[in-house]
């Protein structure tokens, strides 16, 4: 051994993290090329990229490093992070994660490698999670249906804002003025200004404290109004009156509410809202420099059917038990695409089950011990400055103090920094100080301290001598609350341990099997991507904290962007966008705004190939385009002749051309550069949606090959985990000539450029928690492992769509016969002969032991599969079995060797209940739950049987329903 | 609201972690209270607890904090630890936990709140997971049986030396010298000393490099030899000679050996080595400061089966799959008593399976390659300072160098240690330097530079300039092993993962339900307790690091020492003994050290109750003690009567009475005041045996009525999670005269007093690292949190008792007919009248989704039953009402309405394979596998079903089986 000598340098390369996360190994590989009939990966994959938009340059990233080596490098980021008490309020609060909530959920791959719950026979634990989201939001906003999360408060008060627009009396007539009070969030107002101009949206912000002014209940065309309660500023009011004005005018309302402070406080609902908005970050999710936290909407019930996200309710299985599943999908844009409610298709799954397990574990007395403890600070702290002779602004207040210090403003917060402590400097002659769940004695103490304030005596003292807490009586709730069992029965950590067991057992994710979801890139989200999530010098820093408090974050960002930029070829990016949609209409946005810079606002025309994801249409009609479709050609590709004819069409009226590249299909186009050209030619430009980055990086550069524009994905293909639908984060790389129109933010200016469009999401870096998983991404795989982590998605694709043509035809492929990074199989040949449906097959799959493929999209009745680079040999071949299987499978429906209406394919999924009963199938027990390749004792049971979704949407429940449901069951 | 107001202090507390801790919540309390009959749960206790016993003061601990004020404190106690590079070696190494094992693994409730595997049927996932841990020992060690673990290297020699002396023939014909090579760790000589003196065994330590010296094999009597290799300096020899000349003596021959070198070197096996023994430590788990880590020890076939500790096989179960289960159960204390091969009942069951996992990870490949990358790394270190004028010892090693530096060691040490490593100054000449997995450029050129040694040319240069590796030609590792495909198919992380997800499936841990295990106390393992536990600050330590660098965990330490002290009413308390076992040990040679130096040495019987735990009596025979049993009389309490005559006969020999309070039976006997005063005016100690602290606990306390010295079971009482059967951690507690005999240690005079009896663990404060656990629990729950812990755990067992009095028989009560902790219930007529067994009981219980009760001990036929205070009262229910319906099952049987043969209980547990086929059983699968009160949807089914022990012992294999196996199952 010692003879064969290996230098050091090699031997230190150790098991390079490439290698983990990559699943076929080196050996895997050759076998699977020789199925594809290539000699290597190189020639596989100059066969299958066109050569004209290869990249041939190494991709300049730093060396590749272990997982010990990245971690110590986050560790040395993360301790660049100064981690201040922070009482700067503003919808950021400092909260305590149950310890047990944060190992079992937001630590737990079982929860946070799960997808959206498309398939809702095996979600139904995460189902139930957000149902208990929806049932605290709506019953803490006392309107009776909440969606299952939205991206953060301010875009849901700009989804609220269309909302108000679409289905109320003045919105459908033309009004187009939304009345702001002044004291909503100052990140919400910007946010929603960007969102309302290139709608047509007026956005008035007015003081509405006495009530709507005459002169703007006067102007007319007021479609909806926006209130914060309690305010900005701390300040609490009565909103019935402006509420019943804005009503007398017509206009829908929205009240921006605290849902720790509806503990306490009168609910929207019965203050006479039509829709609640805000953020349940404080309900035990890190504040993560800005995110990603829950942010949710709740609705009169006359405007639920018209929510924009996710909603989830109750229905039944084909046995008549209740299930749930996501409600009124045909309001999503998968569906509507122009004619969504809104571009939203990510939710914020994994810290909406956060939210409703705090309030859980918590229950309503908890949550109201929370309250009334924060609110108690609050008032003592009035106090003290009071006696200390500092005017209090608001009399009443829930847990936020606004001070008067004229012209000391910013010499306190500098003192007040200084005893480790960030209060808000409002102007330069107010201070506002937010207390929260995780405030103590100490922290009144110094920021007394800081206001030169002395208070005699302790704080016992003083409570007994404050007397009263300072809630307007008129406005303390009587209601009841959060009755339902489950905000009671699972108190003790044991009790929630198992709950949460439980739950993420009736569930399928990434750690049980493959998740092969074309175009949505289910790769590994590794553990050391995950780790720093989790540490509080991440996790706790406030988005408005100092910048010189966030040196990690700032430089982990700074670098995150380059790399990003780098592996895109664009010249800047923003990560900013909280969601891949968000992306798009930022860059949508960015776009509009060059060519209004470029003295060429005509140019409104958004050209859209017939392929495209929906989501894409209605982010150009949100950023004020018109869409203009283009055909696909029967091989998938766009349709040149017709987009030239497009282009032709609307002359100087194009704006760009939205794209996804490789295309929805699965496949390279040939023509991709030539299709920029044409688009640039007419003066337009290019936004390649990065869906499908996954099969490009390191080979080739959208922003070098003719796109002015993309988002990224970085839930797809830098690692985010999925989280049962949420977050995602969709930063956006532009050309240096778009990059003046980058998202900025009123309250960091190092977030955009000056000249930007106004903030996309609520904090200046949008998901910023969540940013070190893509960065140790990175840094983990260096340019070589991201070149072959690309090479082997498109190498596993090539091989599943070769051992699955001689059973299902693949529908299209580029050059050489090639597919990219997934492949389209064709179900609708079978379904005309033999009746089996593409669902049928997709329920089928689940009694396989897998997750089915996507459904019917770009093409009805076909599946798309994308393994990803990270599924080893073993699983895909299993999971080709299974297709094959059923297959044959189908065949004896054709032949009709089983009943057409009694099989497996029908009937599936199968459950355990199913089996002790009488069993009147057609086919045996076995052939029903232990098909080929599956053992008996390592099953993943589904819970229920297929769901009867149209069911549950005539019949709409969208919170917990009652126990008698559950004991029935 | 606001009227009626609470003081702030009031609000501040919160939810205190006690009501997350106790499962039944006020109300619960209440209802159970009233079931028991009084009405409040300080009646309760007052009747329950003998008052003679009862404390009256309250314990003088610090109040009780929130989680996250402990967290932080326990944040700031880590921060003053200081994590250098520790290059001491010695057996302890810094590692990388791959990620996904820490996570998946070390942090997964699935994983460490599982039970010892004495249920195999819902234990299969950490079966398999030992398996794979013994197939790395045997295949490494080339040795074909290996155990699932033992405490510790130092305890596994030891358990050599034991082993040697009973099965080798000098050992049997009463030799009694044991010759261990100097180059043994100093630890485990230490250690060895320890255990050999009580037994008469004489530790000779000698120079084996050249053979046995003639003066030593002359003298006769060595019965058993221990090498290390490589040795403690470093040295690898060919020890195939003095092997040789060993067996010519009749000596059995152990080699401690280091796992990582034998990637490498010729298997002790090979060398003819007997045994094998050692850490596996550096196979990913964190050093700890000393533990725990799993121990290893590998035999010859000849020895098999008098393998100390536990062992794993694979059997069949009824249906003839093949099944996992431990193996030779029968050597085991629980059933020999004193005449036990070992009394060792707890393995590192948590740290095994890492390590099994972290060579599964690697491969056979992968783990070679880090020794190859150490060893380089060792070579090169010592080429430098060769270069550099250093003297290198040895000319051979794997990855320790030793140098002598005349008078120059305590210099150089220093000097390494200011630039970041700790190296290990053998003495004022010679220093020791370990290379390991972590080991990195940046560490050789630090060492250089404190041997004041510059390297010319980089490293790359000087790697090829030395040209070779030094291990010894003829030691080159030439046979195959990690051949069998578990140790190839987990290779990407994706794979690993769902790997671990899918053995933890297989098994049934606190996370799915109760564990109401009798004398066990499955209490809750919050998550706050073992969030430190994965903290570099406390993971990364070596304990043999210089005291001013574990401030942090000596502070700790102390203060938990002081604290478990005050619990207890002892004065003085150590943490050394790394498994209760090992606690009874260094409890019971205090004792014996006691009266040596009271001049009265012939006290050595050991009065042991006959209802006692079986480790009791092998620990006294370990103790050099004789043991003489007490009557236990018909109400389950020591037989006073017999006691006095016992005590009256043995006179002036005797030395200690061992009992359990509250006994055995759950019961608190009244009388313990009085037999603690007998014993002492016999001139005898008392040892209270700790098991049932869980009863005590801020109610009584041992050291206070009566008792001279306990262990206590941190694993029990004190929150540290069983980790399926390990880490224990068994401290003593001691009266001040016996606190001069408390455990010490050689290389860590702050461990203990200098008059102690030696080390009974390897690591000075044994298994440091999950101290913090307990340290957590105590500072969470205060005195009154721990006293109403105990009221609770004492409330529920009643509860349990009159609610299933009616269907069976409480067996044993105290005052006022009522039991402890836990309580037993009588199956025994029930057998009688209706076969139906205590086996079919517990495996019935399976399919009702529970854990069984303790099966047969103390008393043959019962089920001692202990839902300890975290049970809240849903679950309680829950488990009464299983074990009703199954009494109505058993009377089924009994009026033959059931086949004696055929019935639910007899069959059970039922799989879900059992329900695809042929169904032949006499009555309906859904009473088989859906017995009242189990939903089908959160059903937990076992993956096989009943285990046929008996079969597996006779056709022993206990290392992974050929595929082949897996597929025909």
């Amino acid at each position: 051994m010692t003879s064969h000598r290996t230098p050091l340098s090699e031997l230190e390369s150790g098991t390079p993290f490439e290698s983990r996360h990559i699943g076929p190994d080196a050996g895997a590989q050759a076998k699977m090329l020789a199925q594809v009939g290539y000699g290597s990966l190189d020639e596989l994959t100059a066969a299958a990229v066109p050569e004209v938009i290869r990249s041939t340059e190494r991709l300049r990233l730093p060396e590749a490093r272990s997982e010990a080596e990245v971690l110590a490098e986050l560790r040395s980021l993360a301790r660049r992070n100064q981690v201040l008490h922070s009482m700067i309020g503003l919808g950021y609060y400092g909260t305590v994660t149950p310890a047990v909530i944060l190992r079992n959920v937001l630590e737990n791959p079982a929860w946070y490698t799960a997808y959206t719950p498309y398939q809702p026979e095996i979600s139904q634990g995460r189902l139930e999670a957000l149902l208990n989201f929806q049932t605290v939001v709506s019953d803490l906003t006392g309107l009776p249906t909440a969606g299952a999360s939205l991206l953060d408060e301010p875009t849901a008060a700009a989804e609220a804002m269309a909302l108000s627009r679409r289905v109320g009396k003045v919105g459908k007539s033309g009004g187009d003025v939304f009345l702001v009070d002044a004291d909503c969030l100052p990140q919400t107002i910007a946010v929603l200004r960007t969102r309302a101009e290139p709608t047509g949206v007026e956005v008035v912000a007015a003081d509405l404290s006495d009530g709507i002014p005459e002169e703007l209940a006067g102007r007319g065309g007021v479609f909806g109004v926006l209130l914060q309660y309690p305010g900005a500023s701390g300040a609490v009011r009565d909103q019935r009156r402006v509420i019943e004005q804005a009503h007398e005018l017509g206009a829908v309302v929205t009240v921006a509410a605290d849902l720790l402070a509806l503990t306490l406080l009168t609910s929207p609902g019965e203050l006479g809202a039509d829709i609640a908005v805000g953020s349940s970050q404080r309900f035990g999710v890190p504040m993560g420099f800005g995110g990603p936290h829950a942010g949710y909407m709740s609705v009169r019930e006359k405007f639920a059917r018209s929510l924009p996200g996710r909603l989830v309710g109750v229905s039944k299985d084909v046995d008549g038990e209740q299930a749930y599943r996501l409600a009124l999908q045909t309001r999503e844009q998968h569906i509507r695409r122009e004619k969504a409610t809104s571009n939203i298709c990510t939710a914020q799954v994994l810290l909406a089950v956060m939210a409703g397990m705090y309030a859980a574990y918590h229950g309503p007395d908890g949550l109201a011990a929370i309250a009334r403890r924060t609110h108690r600070y609050a008032t003592l702290l009035a106090a003290g400055l009071r006696d200390g002779g500092v005017e209090i602004v608001h009399e009443r207040f829930f847990d936020t103090v606004t001070a008067r210090v004229p012209g000391r403003a910013a010499e306190i917060t500098e003192r007040a920094r200084e005893a480790g402590i960030n209060v808000r400097q409002v102007d330069a002659d107010h201070i506002g100080i937010a207390c929260d769940e995780t405030t103590g004695r100490e922290q009144l103490t110094a920021v007394w301290r800081a206001f030169g304030v002395t208070v005699a005596g302790d704080l016992d003292a003083l409570d007994a001598a404050v007397g009263q807490d300072v809630l307007p009586d008129d406005l303390l709730r009587t209601d009841e609350y959060l009755t339902h069992p489950v905000f009671h029965e699972h108190r003790s950590e044991t009790a929630m341990l198992r709950y949460l067991r439980r739950l993420a057992d009736r569930d399928y994710a990434l750690d049980r099997g493959m998740i092969p979801l074309g175009s949505c890139t289910m790769k590994l989200n590794a553990t050391t991507e995950m780790e720093p999530v989790t540490w509080p010098e991440f996790g706790a820093l406030h988005p408005f904290a100092p910048a010189e408090q966030a040196e990690g974050y700032l430089t982990l960002i700074r670098e995150l962007e380059e790399r990003l930029a780098e592996v895109t070829g664009y010249d800047k990016v923003s990560l900013q966008p909280n969601a891949g949609s968000q992306g798009e209409l930022a860059g949508l946005l960015a776009v509009r705004a060059y060519h209004r810079a470029n003295g060429a606002p005509q140019r409104t025309v958004c050209l859209i190939p017939s392929s495209a994801h929906g989501t894409n249409a209605a982010s150009a009609v949100m950023a004020g385009m018109k869409v203009v479709v283009v055909k696909t050609s029967d091989n998938g590709d766009v349709d040149v002749a017709d987009l030239h004819a497009k282009i032709e069409q609307h002359g100087d009226e194009l704006a760009v051309l939205m794209v996804t590249y490789p295309s929805t299909h699965g496949v390279f186009e040939e023509h991709i550069t030539e299709v920029c050209a044409a688009v640039h030619d007419a003066g337009g430009q290019v936004y390649v949606d990065g869906a499908n980055l996954n099969a490009l990086l390191g080979l080739a550069r959208p922003g070098r090959f003719g796109a002015d524009v993309s988002h990224l994905n970085l839930h797809k293909t830098f690692c985010i985990p999925h989280g049962g639908g949420g977050p995602g984060v969709g930063p956006i790389g532009v050309r240096a000539h778009l990059a003046p129109y980058l998202p900025n933010h009123p309250l960091q200016p190092a977030a955009g450029p000056e000249t930007g469009i106004g903030p996309v999401s609520g904090a200046p870096w949008g998901s910023a928690g969540i940013l070190p998983i893509s960065w140790a991404y990175v840094r983990l795989m260096g340019a070589e492992g991201l070149r072959r982590a690309t090479q082997v998605a498109v190498l596993s694709a090539n091989y599943i769509a070769k051992r699955l043509e001689p059973h299902y035809p693949v529908l299209y492929t580029g050059p050489n016969g090639l597919v990219a990074h997934e492949c389209i199989i064709d179900v609708r040949p079978l379904t005309k002969q033999t009746g089996v449906s593409i669902d049928d097959v997709a329920k089928r799959l689940i009694d396989y032991g897998f997750h089915a493929p996507t459904m019917s999209f770009p093409v009805a009745g076909t599946l798309m599969i994308e393994p990803t680079e990270s599924e080893d040999l073993t699983e895909i071949d299993r999971f080709c079995e299974a297709m094959i299987a059923i297959r044959a499978e189908i065949e004896k429906v054709g032949t009709e060797e089983w009943d057409a209406q009694d099989n497996p394919l029908r009937n599936a999924p199968h459950t355990a209940a199913m089996l002790t009963g009488e069993w009147r199938q057609g086919y045996g027990r076995e052939e029903a739950v232990f098909p080929v390749g599956v053992r008996a004792t390592d099953k993943y049971w589904p819970p229920v049987r297929r769901i009867d979704g149209a069911y549950g949407d005539r019949n709409l429940v969208c919170s917990c329903p009652p126990m008698a449901e559950y004991e029935a069951g």
